[in-house]
């Protein structure tokens, strides 16, 4: 194999949440790929390199651009916002590879909105927890319902991805509900993070019930605590262990 | 609040997979604190500073020492491998901070296990996922079998931390056994990494019913794919969506 795409997670958005080696492959890379909105989070510092991306909806595309830039012999990135293997583009780039035996891909780890939100709120996931995401463009909401069933049976702490857009405006109110049914106290301490490592960072600690009626976006992360969660001066916290 | 307390999270342990934001924390401290193994991956970069840990199960006393040395006036760090909020100690932390209010305590997010082993071992955890630790040191086991039962139920995809220690060297196959009784095919795909991000990493993927068999140890990250997760090319990856 001689050649090597590496997918790379560039963490929350602020240069200085990326990994030296995320940062150092970008700078060894003749071409960087990634959606829009992320490629314009590090435009200025790479602007000597060719920046390529495709709209949202046509990840498909941009992995392919990959393949062909690497093809011309080219060392190229995909970038990819928080993980690049957290529903990043990482296997999507290797079940593509599959067409392109020739052809290595490595993935570069960053820090993904479950750690970065719960930095920013405290500790919520510093026990056994779930990442869960409420988008249903990929994946049925039946699918998502049972997986929220479930972490709360299982008394896990939770991030939530995508809690909210403008077309599924009420899917976190309706997941905070199906928790509610399923052994979920309405006292049960949550939090949220809108633009994480971002400008206009916004971190709430507030119960299950006052959950259910937040307005949260397609930019925010919720957390949800575990049964012996806790708010703690303002901060989230999940503790280490239970009491034996 | 003059004080304020860093909580880092330092990643797998190899510099280049540090946050420089992290690293940037630690430059600036006086003292750092933490487990000796961890101290000894960055003795070196920090020779200058006043290094200091104590002993395995000491976790109480170390957060202690930092309170003590915040209180003379030092810029203090503690640091966590990994993510410094999962399974670290910015949570107990957090707690013992009520008795210090005039000392703020700022959590420095790194790369889990769940991450960095993810990546070597290709896209595992690239849908909804759990983190499980299996140590029941501060644990009970029925809770941890409990969550084991909903994550196998939920369809979720695995990173499980701590599978094994000498004292607890049948955990893992108890583990997947229960997985097994509660829907995980045996043909489901796995994989593990060893010793992520130092010297010596090692990545495996293999089927539940070979994992079961599987010698790990407690340098060991353990991944368990979703029922549509695959092995491609000799790399472990679970899809962003499901065919709908």
């Amino acid at each position: 194999m001689s050649k090597c795409i590496y997918v790379v997670g560039i963490g929350p958005g602020s240069g200085d949440m990326m990994t030296e080696q995320a940062k150092e492959i970008l700078e060894e890379s003749d071409v960087i790929v990634g959606y829009t909105v992320y490629l314009d989070l590090i435009r200025e510092q790479y602007a000597g390199k060719e920046l390529l991306s495709t709209p949202m909806r046509q990840e498909e595309k941009r992995c392919l651009l990959c393949f062909e830039k690497a093809g011309e012999g080219k060392q190229v990135a995909l970038v990819c916002s928080g993980d690049a293997g957290i529903y990043g583009l990482a296997s999507l780039m290797l079940e593509l590879g599959k067409g392109y035996p020739d052809c290595e891909i490595q993935v570069i780890p960053g820090i993904t909105a479950a750690s970065s939100g719960a930095a920013v709120l405290g500790a919520p996931l510093n026990h056994d927890f779930c990442v869960i995401s409420l988008s249903d463009l990929l994946t049925p909401w039946e699918q998502i319902e049972k997986r929220l069933i479930a972490a709360a049976e299982g008394d896990f702490a939770m991030a939530i991805y995508n809690p909210s857009s403008r077309k599924r405006a009420d899917y976190l109110a309706r997941a905070c509900r199906i928790l509610m049914d399923h052994g979920v106290e309405p006292e049960r301490a949550c939090g949220y993070v809108e633009n994480i490592g971002r400008e206009g960072t916004r971190a709430v600690t507030l119960t299950m019930k006052e959950l259910v009626r937040a307005e949260v976006n397609m930019f925010t992360t919720v957390f949800i605590g575990n049964s012996e969660s806790e708010i703690i001066g303002g901060k989230l916290v999940t503790k280490r262990g239970y009491r034996i």
